[in-house]
């Protein structure tokens, strides 16, 4: 489990940073919020469903989220397969897209719970990765994904995962997540 | 959650023809197997499966449908890729698929469930689109599932859902939809 | 729900074989580690994520595990896509692949809930099969998981299941399973 871990990862909001910027000590709660706020991330309005479905359900204490595309203000980060060539979407675009993604994944699992800092954990996540056909960097890409959560939520952040590489994603998005999160009863 | 409104939908069981055919007003509950009536729908037997596995399984206060195929007595209603072309499915037979494989899977749900009555509501659908390279509109496609269970179900048939295009499907079929629902304790 | 009873299937581990060797009497109690030794399966060691993320996540009394791999010992059993004819996994050497990896996906399963023997039923099984755009035998291919999982856990390993055909995978692995399981509250 030390993946999770604050400073585990560089560039992540370790400890040390913490402490330089007056964030609470180990051993005090820090909230989804209180890092949100340390990141520089501002979470995205949750993106209107692209049907005829919700963006999020909350059943006991899990809230279930649709498939979250890289959208941002309505128009998707990058479009197309994912893999190594000409009119592809590199492995770093991808990547990038899947933190978006993940980023309205929460927005939206954020809207079902009543707000991010009830999100008590992150449970599952799967990642389709729209792929050319000999591109298998599924987890890489999906890493967009799962750092973005550990920085937001720390060790609670820390999940089981499924990534496969798909044929091919709603509107030629290159990536979309769904986030399977527990949430504390209010 | 406004499109899950009963009445919200052309074609859908409002609330004025349901005033028009004695069904309940405002505020009394109409259960899922009013709806089916009210619907001329009559719910297939529940599709064997094909492989070693069981149509659907309760935990705790959920069942977990097996991925439903596009059957109809045994025979799937359509066979192949989704996309615009010679030999592919048409988006429209997809959508008709997709209604054909929820209804199987709403079938399976209420065997687990004790009866369609016991579904609480719709919490997750996945739905699965196999896909020519080119076809993004898997959201379309999906919606003749989505639309169909908020015909039976009401608001309690709003969801949180995925929709993926995948290679291809067992029996070469055009979608598989799976569904996650919240049964009453009875 | 027959195809799950013990000695259903040939070559599993029927009630015949249990007396013979010793093994408790219908109405008595066999346990998963009991199945396992009686089917001379050792479970391998939990595959180490290949990315941020962890193999498994207990929620309430369920446990989630990540998309496993066909690794042993750090290897994939086979790699590349599964149909008919040169350069592709045969379904044969695919349905061996799918038993590996719901081998490590139990494995995940009973790690993060303290014992395989915790494990009270398996609920939920996706299985994602690399494959070839012709290959529909997924539902074959995902047998050897589910075959398995009943000869793991008897009636208990009887699952609902989705089978679905994916462009590629991480690693060029022919398969991917992961489980959706019950814990009991130890």
């Amino acid at each position: 489990m030390g993946r999770g871990r604050l400073g585990a990862r560089p560039g992540g909001a370790g400890s040390g940073q913490q402490r330089a910027r007056g964030l609470p000590e180990a051993g005090e709660a820090v909230t989804a919020s209180q890092r949100l706020a340390e990141l520089g991330i501002e979470l995205p309005d949750v993106v209107p469903p692209v049907a005829s479905y919700t963006p999020a359900v909350r059943q006991g204490d899990v809230v279930y989220t649709a498939g979250q595309l890289p959208l941002v203000a309505g128009a998707l980060l990058h479009t197309g397969k994912v893999g190594d060539g000409d009119g592809l979407v590199s492995e770093a675009d991808a990547h990038a897209a899947a933190r978006v993604a993940a980023l309205n994944a929460v927005a939206a699992a954020a809207s079902a719970a009543g707000g991010v800092d009830n999100i008590a954990r992150v449970v599952k996540v799967v990642g389709f990765v729209a792929s050319e056909a000999t591109f298998t960097g599924q987890p890489r890409v999906i890493n967009g994904a799962s750092d973005v959560l550990q920085e937001i939520f720390g060790d609670a952040g820390v999940h089981a995962r499924s990534a496969v590489g798909v044929a091919v994603l709603p509107m030629d998005a290159p990536v979309e997540v769904e986030l399977i999160v527990e949430v504390t009863t209010p």
